[in-house]
């Protein structure tokens, strides 16, 4: 058996100590995890870019692997904390709508709240769950501890949600908003893309007309242009620069995509 | 035995390569040791706010842990480098107050002057110890080689140090200062908490009277409280926002903290 | 025998999700794998600085090290992939001019280019090739695959390079240009210094004369020096303080460095 995999979704930046002692907390109750960072840079408070961060790599890590992510500004207060179990991976976060995405379609889910202190670092600050409550859960598990001891399971239907807004779709044409603009200004929409890319067709958003591509090098440096990005969504990106910077716009910008039809194939070569 | 642990904390930021320069010398030598990174982030030269952070995380790592900070403006000059042993884990670190409040305290306190050439790498760059003497020192302390060949015995009592200064109390009163200020902008002070919480209270700083509160959720968002921070000290923060910016206070800002006597218990009921 | 050691150096930032993606991939196919991040902070495209971060430290890693380096403006469209085997270690990057430095000058040089999709996770997304192509073929290097299976063999003297300007020499004067400024903003040239430092000089950088120094120390705070950098190059920093802003000056600016001939020895002794 390898290592047990645990990985780290936070706000508390890389500046302070607070991730480390985390990571030492863990490390001191399973030696043997192998810890890998996802995210400590999202911007305090920001459960939706961090509920996007985690649906957008959580399925990349291999079955067994233990997710804590711990953006909580609710800390210390009545707000539940959970585990969830969707059979592969389990997830271990403040019940304030962090895990909506990544539990978003799952089918075998199962959910349990944090309510047994004898597994928890005494005394609890109650400005630092990260490190005392959910650190030690985590070691907890990733070291094969027993899942039904951390508390009593719960319905999955009364976790707090903050799910995106429905797309909208007629003749052609999808109506969607940004719901994230990653580290480079690409603009992430709630339009699903498949594999075979967005084929031709326009996108507006934030009153600009923006052609659909393949990849970036389908534009001209400096244009903007709408692709199918990594995580199965229409992203808006600008070739060499910064496109929510660029159209001045940001999450919650409304984007409408018209898909182009193929010409009909005519019968016969071109003459 | 699980693998050796070795955290790093330096001022070397994320975007070069010398945090991980120091990491290819550390596992060449140690190829079983385990890193984990403290901060990188600490601002050039910042030695204060190193000897913060890495006094609120070493705690937290298991006994053995071999703790590198190298926050070193004086490197390649006449400064000492060190080796402190505290009985339970290790500090590698230059001599200009780093390990102040890391050893602070320590009960079984031994200290080397790293001396010993031949555990460098060579040729040892005047302006880079953290890689070819900190970092190799580490190394051959997580691979369980014998510390005293790193060099001479010294007495504690002749390191550097940057105490802070020690709170004042009276009946009712502490004052103290603001001895760092973290990444959310929350004010550490150095008035220490107990577990129970700051109780009732009330805290002047920066001209500003804050309640104290058990955490942040205690007041209305945008308004300011003092907590028991998790590192054992009072600390202002203010709800989703930024209190050293709200305050325009910083580093070495007086503080002032009067609790409020528990109201006497009457005998009896409430009639 | 140890684990295998891969780095990641990339231009994807540590806010979003990319790098960790990156890792579940890498580490879903080779668990025993062990990662040490390079840089995640390139600026978005930057080939060259990403060139220069490789060259600073991929030298420092164990033999069999596998580097992974993805700065790929061009992703999606025609460039090829490669990897790079010196003999001691490997590199996987794309055909941009990433790997000028690090290959420079090295004996037993062997390339492949990346065409085999059976080592790629499918669908390979056109805006991800990190995630898709480059750690799936670096997982499968680690992992001890048989390198011959990721392509066909290339011609090293076909791949893109980007090579620094060559220096100028005459009598006691070199002329080079700054080809990196790191955080702290010393500004790196491409002039060679021996372990034994710079010696006594003046370098002319920006319109200003700077004395040659062994370390920051050897000036007063706030002044400026050229040193023998960490890399083996001509250095220019200001002690406490940030050179590049200070002079003004950035990549690509000229610098003159007149060697002092050191004073002829007289026979005998002074008198």
């Amino acid at each position: 058996m390898s290592a047990p995999l645990v990985t780290f979704l936070t706000d508390f930046g890389l500046r302070d100590g607070y991730v480390a002692a985390m990571k030492g907390v863990l490390l001191a109750r399973c030696p043997e995890a192998r810890i890998v960072d996802v995210s400590h840079a999202i911007l305090p408070g920001d459960v939706d870019a961090a509920a996007y961060v985690l649906r957008q790599v959580a399925g990349y890590f291999a079955a067994g692997t233990v997710h804590l992510a711990v953006v909580d500004p609710g800390v210390g207060s009545e707000r539940r904390a959970l585990v969830a179990d969707t059979g592969s991976r389990r997830f271990v976060a403040p019940d304030n709508g962090l895990l909506t995405l990544v539990l978003d379609g799952a089918a075998d889910l199962r959910m349990r709240a944090i309510e047994n202190p004898a597994l928890w670092r005494e005394p609890v600050s109650p400005v630092f769950h990260g490190r005392d409550v959910f650190a030690p859960v985590g070691a907890f598990l990733a070291a094969g501890g027993d899942w039904t001891a951390v508390g009593p399971e719960i319905d999955p239907a009364t976790i707090v949600r903050r799910p995106w807004p429905p797309p909208r779709s007629g003749r052609g044409v999808q109506q969607g908003v940004i719901v994230y603009v990653d580290g480079f200004g690409n603009m992430v929409s709630n339009l699903p893309v498949g594999p075979g890319g967005p084929g031709s067709g326009e996108v507006e958003v934030a009153g600009r007309r923006v052609p659909t591509g393949r990849t970036y090098s389908d534009v001209a440096p400096g244009d903007v242009v709408a692709v199918g990005g990594s995580a199965g969504l229409l992203e808006i990106a600008r070739r060499g620069g910064n496109a929510a910077e660029h159209l001045g716009a940001s999450v919650g910008a409304v984007i409408t995509w018209r898909s182009r039809p193929e010409p009909a194939r005519r019968a016969g070569p071109d003459l």
